[in-house]
């Protein structure tokens, strides 16, 4: 196979590297050449030897040698316009753009169909851990319940220090900015965005659906106190974001929101920049998938491997309904935390010197926001 | 394609079932016909109209008609002929037999290599959690450095009993043996065999390597005593039946032993009949899959699995070296609980009552023999 990279930062250079080092294991184990013929970036960040450099993807785009094209600049421009002319020249595309998938899939995966190519996105949720490729194959058998998980290592990672460290919210995001952890647009990160693009693409290929991106209930980390922590954690629960998306009776209910999870909880203990996604089925019941989110290499392990398997003929199809029947979960266990007692359905409640903490039972949200209306209030979900 | 179903046990009832209800939705996703022809067994378990029910192997073998042989008999002799004799009439072949597969994969892969077919086995590892396809495939840009797992969920289940209900070996064996969890076998699971061929399977793959599997260091979990439970506990630990293999200086070590495990650690959370396999590699470090590791359909989801991916005409190589260097792993940091003190190096130590335990550092198995020479002790790895 012939490969034109497109967009050499972190993980697209690290996939030149990783294609470069294990050249010859990879032929073998395919039983295919495997060719890096471009590498394509506004500067040559220092491609090997053999490569080609050029800052035209129409030059990558143009050459009938190139089979497979991947995509690594990101954002929603260019990096759509590249990916449909790869895919109407017969080429097949590998790609890490969460953002681009989540709001374009269905278009995409269509151009993908009619041209009779491939495109893969494992590296788009959870970095390097195998998880789009064996929900969509080694969970075949199954009709998909509800996916749950942590799937932005960075608020993970702010979330963990401010528990080990004892830090503000503000002190540890200061220290994960300092480490490089806060993409430029902290917003995605912070806010929730960023995990809502993976649970959207999970969610695609779960329940079969196309959807409007926005339609997703997104809520992020900013409103997650060190003191709502020690609360959690007195009473056996760790504050993580989490994203889900499950059948309800009459819509796919989706969102990303602050959770408290039990701390006998696999998920519970899941710290620092980790993601993990969990799927409940019905015949293989619930599989987790665990591994590091981020990273250079870590994610370039997952678009190498879509790019070995774009060898195999075989074409994926994504022939799903598109629905407009996305909705907000909002019938949960809550923690409730206010300055006086309120009157609710709890399963558990703690008062500390005039602070009042509910875990309620799995009520609606509307019975929540009756109680606490005119009062001052922290309110979060509880992951059962 | 058209299947064939060889053993109609749990397994292969449950299979049948998935296939009989999930006929249009798998047809429609892998855009072929998925007919169960045959279902064979000594008696008709009841299989649905339109399966042709047989007792002869043979009946499905020289149908022309069937693409695809699902072994599901178990056992060292008829499955071998069985699997053998498909591959050769060019079917592929799917089992579960992590046996067979332990002890002969060398010869049935070099058969499908030679037939052009496939044999898919992810069911023989990990019961429904994905772990075979992933490993090979959606790791394929990594050297694997080391595997380690929870593999038998019915040593992890008697185990967590023993702490959760405060039990002995010998009372938890009788409730696990009640709830049908134990096989005919006992040995298998409690002396770890059948953990070690599911690492003997995970370790081929990983290491590209094929060997006599007599070689595996096997202990199984009949030593473990309350007491050291209860010890371990006391210092931060779980006791847990560990699987594991890496790349050593001049040798593949693989053992299975009762292990000391963190209670911080994700292993160590992971309790009754669950399982969970952990994949250390060189460029997407750490990866875990986890869930249950039997039941009916919880392995039958993985079978069918591996029926759909026979559709992919991509052949599988297993094209790896046979080596005789498979050792112990006998560095290691160790648990040693003895009535007397002793002269060792430790990170840890604990008193009571005249019991000496030992946390060790990280140090060579002689050491901690010469250590304990003559005294009365009990011995346990540590994970780090």
């Amino acid at each position: 196979m012939i490969i034109g990279i497109i967009g050499l930062g972190t993980v697209g250079f690290g996939t030149v590297d990783i294609l470069t080092k294990e050249k010859e294991r990879l032929e073998k184990e395919i039983g295919e050449d495997v060719i890096v013929k471009y590498g394509c970036a506004l500067e040559n960040p220092g491609l090997p030897e053999g490569i080609i450099y050029t800052d035209d993807f129409k030059e990558v785009l143009n050459d009938p040698e190139v089979d497979v094209v991947v995509e690594l600049i990101g954002g929603l421009t260019f990096a759509k316009t590249i990916i449909l002319s790869a895919l109407e020249s017969g080429k097949h595309v590998v790609t890490a753009n969460k953002a681009l998938i989540a709001h374009h899939g269905q278009e995409l995966f269509e151009a993908a169909r009619k041209n009779n190519v491939n495109i893969f996105y494992e590296a788009s949720v959870g970095g390097g851990i195998p998880v789009v490729v064996p929900a969509k194959e080694s969970l075949i058998a199954n009709n998909i319940k509800k996916i749950e998980g942590i799937l932005n290592g960075t608020t993970n990672f702010i979330l963990s220090l401010m528990e080990t460290d004892n830090l503000d919210f503000s002190e540890a995001l200061r220290i994960a900015k300092n480490l490089g952890y806060v993409e430029a647009d902290e917003s995605l990160d912070l806010d929730g965005y960023d995990a809502a693009h993976k649970i959207a693409i999970l969610a695609m290929n779960a329940f079969h659906i196309f959807f409007d991106f926005d339609l997703i209930n997104t809520t992020g980390i900013r409103s997650v106190t060190k003191v709502d922590m020690d609360f959690a954690k007195k009473l056996g629960y760790r504050i993580k974001l989490i994203a889900q998306a499950k059948k309800l009776e009459d819509s796919i209910g989706i969102d990303v929101s602050p959770t408290l999870v039990p701390m006998t909880d696999i998920v519970g203990n899941v710290m620092d920049a980790y993601n993990v996604v969990e799927i409940t089925n019905d015949y293989v019941e619930n599989v987790l998938f665990y591994g590091k989110g981020a990273g250079r290499y870590v994610t370039a392990s997952a678009v190498v491997a879509d790019i070995m398997k774009t060898h195999n003929k075989e074409l994926w199809t994504h022939d799903y309904t598109y629905t407009d029947k996305i909705t907000p979960i909002d019938v949960s266990k809550y923690y409730i935390h206010t300055s006086e007692p309120i009157e609710i359905d709890y399963e558990e409640s703690y008062t500390d010197k005039g602070e009042y903490i509910y875990i309620t039972n799995e009520i609606s949200i509307h019975d929540v926001e009756d109680a606490i209306k005119g009062k001052d209030y922290a309110l979060f979900k509880v992951r059962d």
